[in-house]
């Protein structure tokens, strides 16, 4: 455990690498979180960020349940494990995975969470989203909405275009992008708000018929919906999230323009 | 006027390409369509991608009134205007600009509606979004949302970070990003389409008041709004929209990794 750094006046922060799913829009044999980028596991990268900021104590990776000691032996191997308090096990939602990761992280006094699908995560998004968070107690990286939104109310697969492509035909409406903000990772709380905001939600799921509960949300959304201001970090066109194979490739685009930089 | 293709069996189509905006957002002396992109006018670069489009027949640029003879000397110039049919002034609106144009290509059977502010539209979005039209009647570029939404309902600027930075802190809601999409240009549309739905919107913004009225949208969602379904075509994520000048910066890089590519 590093010693505490005047610019967070000895706050106990602990980070949760969220890498809890299955990838299951992800397809192929490996888990997504394996997968090479750039000649590194994806976990890897985002790892190497918060295992380096000095405003974190300690960090703790949520890995798929089964793949607990791989992710361990990954983290190891990429030498980004200096300050891994522990891997533990994901749950069924990325929900419950947070959750997970909140109970081995009882002590801090802030938590900050960052998805793993996000390897572009940079020292400085950790350190705004950590000072935002020490002053309003919940905060999100986020950048405004600049693209229309359409809602699909309705769709059907179209003719063929004579490319042979199949067109989606759908019916819906606009929505407004006014106020619109897309939310990234990383979020930081105070670890109570963090806490109270997950039992809110685990009670009216339990209270909940399972379609209503299904909607799940992340965690700056969880504490908005406890009533709770959250603070807005500027974030990075960047910052993207792996998600699908194409994902994968932009990713590398991305990559290689860094390391021209 | 080059002879009809096979492939669009005969059909007219004439293009608008909409840089009729102020660029307010995008600050500066130039106006945002002629700032340098790649050593070239920003509004060249999409007029490039239409003028060589084998599906459009002609094409038609909004210019900011006054701006007119200007825009199209940087078209000649940029050797982009061998079927530039006509530049014609814009309104105050982006809907504004897009009536204007539509003007200008009655005889058209079918309208591609494009953003110069898009630079990075392809031969194969074009293709693609005019097969869609083909077969829907009205056809959008679009990307399935993949990050969570948030709606502000109230900010504050809340304390200024160490860094001196100062937070928005925000009260709102997490957004269902389910059935979302973020709707690109290039759009398509049987001409007689785009106009019951461009008339029936001004018919709404006459009566209605000016508040309501302010509430405008592109062209697909003028479509929806009519009642009509609207066929997606998949887009790209490079397909990216020069709003800010930090979007300028993004596109350099992108145009880089494409003369690489």
């Amino acid at each position: 455990m590093s010693a505490p750094r005047e610019a967070r006046a000895g706050k106990r922060v602990v980070a949760l690498l969220v890498a809890g799913g299955q990838g299951a829009r992800f397809g192929g044999a490996e888990p997504k979180q394996f997968v090479l980028l750039g000649g590194r596991p994806l976990v890897a990268h985002a790892a190497a960020v918060l295992d380096a900021a000095p405003e974190i104590d300690e960090w703790i990776a949520v890995a798929p349940a089964g793949l607990e000691a791989r992710t361990r032996a990954v983290l190891q191997a990429a030498d980004v494990a200096h300050r891994l308090r522990a891997v533990v096990a994901g749950g069924a939602t990325r929900q419950e995975s947070v959750w997970n990761g909140l109970q081995a992280a009882a002590d801090a006094e802030y938590v900050l969470v960052h998805d793993a699908a996000r390897p572009f995560v940079t020292a400085r998004l950790v350190r705004d989203t950590l000072a935002a968070a020490w002053r309003a107690g919940a905060a999100t990286v986020a950048l405004p909405v600049a693209d229309t939104l359409l809602r699909v109310d309705k769709s059907d697969v179209g003719p063929s275009a004579p490319t042979g492509e199949v067109v989606m035909v759908v019916s819906g409406a606009r929505v407004d992008r006014d106020r619109l903000w897309s939310v990234q990772t990383p979020q930081a709380f105070a670890t109570d708000v963090l806490r109270a905001a997950h039992e809110r939600a685990r009670a009216v799921a339990a209270d909940a018929a399972p379609a209503a509960a299904a909607g799940a949300t992340d965690d700056s959304g969880l504490v908005l919906a406890l009533g709770r201001d959250v603070a807005l970090v500027p974030g990075s066109w960047w910052n993207i999230k792996i998600t699908e194979p194409e994902d994968l490739r932009r990713a590398e685009h991305v990559l290689r323009l860094q390391s021209e930089a």
